[in-house]
């Protein structure tokens, strides 16, 4: 069987599939989330089996520490599949709710309900754990899912999707509820963004690289996420005491995440003030700063920023640091560099905020807090797919709502149009 | 200037007025609205002298009479636009709308906030009426717009921006809040659907030569409108007077708009009482009807349907008709042939009226309507973009909501991740 077929016939079996779930019920779905955790418990020789056998290969073809890490199925990680499949078990099914339902002039009732988006495609890198987490998600929203995980990890994920078959199978859900591309041919990632027909949304999930891959060829929408060059603005008005704390959070907390600062900007009102004390904060973190001149000038002996720094996502103990001239050098700086993604102010002062919440063109905007809570758990999503810095469908944190799409419902009695 | 380098500006200009845009007040925004309808009012002698040059182009081209008479500005295509305008301005404002905003466990409020979606371009045909339908509703939403009309209506739409940017003049608004591409060149709308940096969503307005075109094309998200190919399902519990009224008016109250009926889709158990009628019905409005075998021995005489004619948009005087054996084969028939536009079941059968809700994948599921329902006027959005059938973002008829976005918005107090 060539590729192509092979491909065309996972997006026939997942279209199939996806009409027996948009028929399925709540007990049904969460029944098939706890048969697959069941099915995984039992499976954990054969999986531990499978991963060493990734593992060794990756470690034969010199792959790096960190993607051998993150390949890495330990028993610990086995029991937070498990974990999160409980999880997503116990939220609130978003599928079938109405909403907005009002009687319009002509007599007809016109409201609008959830519904599962119908084939999701999701393709990810190194780590096995993703094929389930994604699964579970797509599945408790009633969409069918093709998944294509990294090549290094194919026989853990071919593990993996054979205890996921066993579950669906003892709930009677069709075996095209969940798909693992289980061939290495890179040329799978073109064909499923490609198959318009059968595939609804794309989710990438990984590096710039696979990213951009992906938009390359896409044929069908893409649910992507692609820089995240956050800012902390410290205003004229901001408590230093705080704005020190959220600065300091906002960068050291965690340095490879997306909603990570990337570049501090403070007002020239109070730069003497505040940026000493978080030069010294950061010295100690052992983060290197990259300044423009007046950064450079109060806190010497740092780095001085080029152009490129700007628009840099070090996602390392990198800052870059900026003294905006005001409230409105801050918002053009950020409008001009900024990805999207996630941006907060620290002031005291009212009215600024509530202009930086409307007026900041990112998927969040934050005011005394810290970046680093643009996540989908403490936002109160339960889990999340993924943060979106698209402005269509979803924005930021992607949750099961994000995974459904609201259809119009018209109710009538022999209404006509007339 | 090259055409590259002249839409770069219009996409520099229009990301610019977008920045400006988003902090506009509603005031701003209905107030300019306003001040175009009254600009336009007063050029309505240059527009008519620009409008007779188009007319007279397309006469010499021999443009057919049914693209003259869309070409044409009467003055009561004139007074339509203005009388939008004013209804558009009288709409309430979607931006700014702060929603779901709760504390979550670790201190913060959480909460989403409709803003624009920034810079929207619109690429349609031959009505110059739609340069300032679709101009007025993407600036009520606080978006910036780059139109691009047809060639054909060039000049007229020429005058009408002229108009457009007096009115944005006298509220001081940018002029790159609304510009029309003043080029025939067809390479225009390709150099459009590619600038992801300035546009965060392109809506073609057309025929399919259009849309395809622009998605073969199109780099930036594309809101869009595919095929219509509606049923009405006469189930076996339906009323069958009510069945035969939806019957004709979902065909024939108006035959070139897409959600028309194009296929008609009888339940075998009561085939023999609705049929014969509804092919008198037919017959006298003029409809021609091509039929399944078992609809052929119903309705003797009729024209024997091919396998395409189930998956063809007439947009005309005929309809397809096909017996089928039963509620599953009516969901089969349409997940099957049916374009996710508009479909409705009669019946008087509630379990079966909610499945068909439910269970159906398209924009509209009604029930005991009359699928030209299906408009953004009757479903109470107030005007309407166009009608998508994509199932990310806004789905259906797409009114001022599907042209903003939702950010979420953090509100702290010097709050850390921990």
């Amino acid at each position: 069987m060539t590729l192509d077929s092979y491909m065309q016939e996972l997006g026939r079996a997942a279209r199939t599939a996806s009409r027996r779930l948009a028929a399925s019920t709540t007990a049904e779905r969460n029944g098939a989330l706890h048969a697959i955790a069941g099915a995984l418990d039992g499976a954990r020789e054969r999986i531990a089996v499978a991963n060493a056998e990734d593992l060794a290969r990756g470690r034969e073809r010199g792959l790096d520490p960190a993607l051998l890490d993150r390949l890495e199925l330990t028993p610990a990680r086995i029991d937070a599949m498990l974990a999160g499949l409980g999880e997503v078990a116990a939220l609130p099914d978003p599928v079938g709710a109405i909403s907005d339902l009002a009687s319009r002039p002509s007599g007809i009732r016109v409201g609008r309900m959830r519904v599962p988006l119908g084939v999701i495609g999701i393709i990810y890198e190194s780590r096995p754990n993703v094929t389930v987490d994604a699964a579970a998600l797509c599945l408790k929203a009633g969409n069918a899912s093709i998944l294509r995980g990294g090549s290094e990890a194919l026989a853990s994920n071919t593990a993996i999707a054979g205890a996921i078959a066993e579950g669906l199978r003892a709930m009677a859900l069709p075996a095209g509820t969940v798909q693992v591309v289980d061939t290495a041919d890179r040329a799978a990632v073109s064909a499923l963004v490609r198959m318009e027909g059968y595939v609804d949304v794309v989710v990438p999930r990984g590096g710039k690289g696979l990213i951009e891959r992906v938009l390359a060829d896409a044929r069908v929408p893409v649910l992507k996420h692609l820089h995240g060059v956050c800012h902390v603005y410290i205003d004229a008005a901001a408590d230093l005491a705080m704005a020190h704390a959220i600065a300091v959070n906002a960068k050291t907390q965690r340095y490879g995440t997306c909603n990570t600062m990337e570049t501090l900007l403070v007002d020239a009102a109070v730069a003497d003030s505040v940026l000493p004390g978080l030069g010294e904060a950061y010295r100690e973190a052992g983060v290197e700063l990259r300044g423009c001149k007046r950064s450079c000038a109060l806190l010497p002996g740092i780095r001085p920023a080029t152009e490129a720094d700007w628009s840099e996502e070090y996602l390392a103990p990198v800052l870059a640091v900026r003294v905006v001239d005001d409230y409105e050098g801050a918002l053009a700086h950020i409008a001009r560099y900024g990805s999207g993604h996630t941006e907060a102010i620290v002031t005291a002062d009212h009215g600024r905020a509530m202009r930086f919440l409307r007026e900041v063109d990112a998927s969040s905007v934050m005011v005394n807090a810290s970046t680093r809570f643009a996540d989908g758990h403490e936002y109160g999503l339960g889990a999340e797919i993924g943060i979106s810095t698209d402005k269509l469908h979803a924005r930021g944190p992607v949750g099961l709502e994000g995974l459904t799409s609201q259809k119009w419902i018209v109710l009538g009695e022999g209404h006509l149009r007339s």
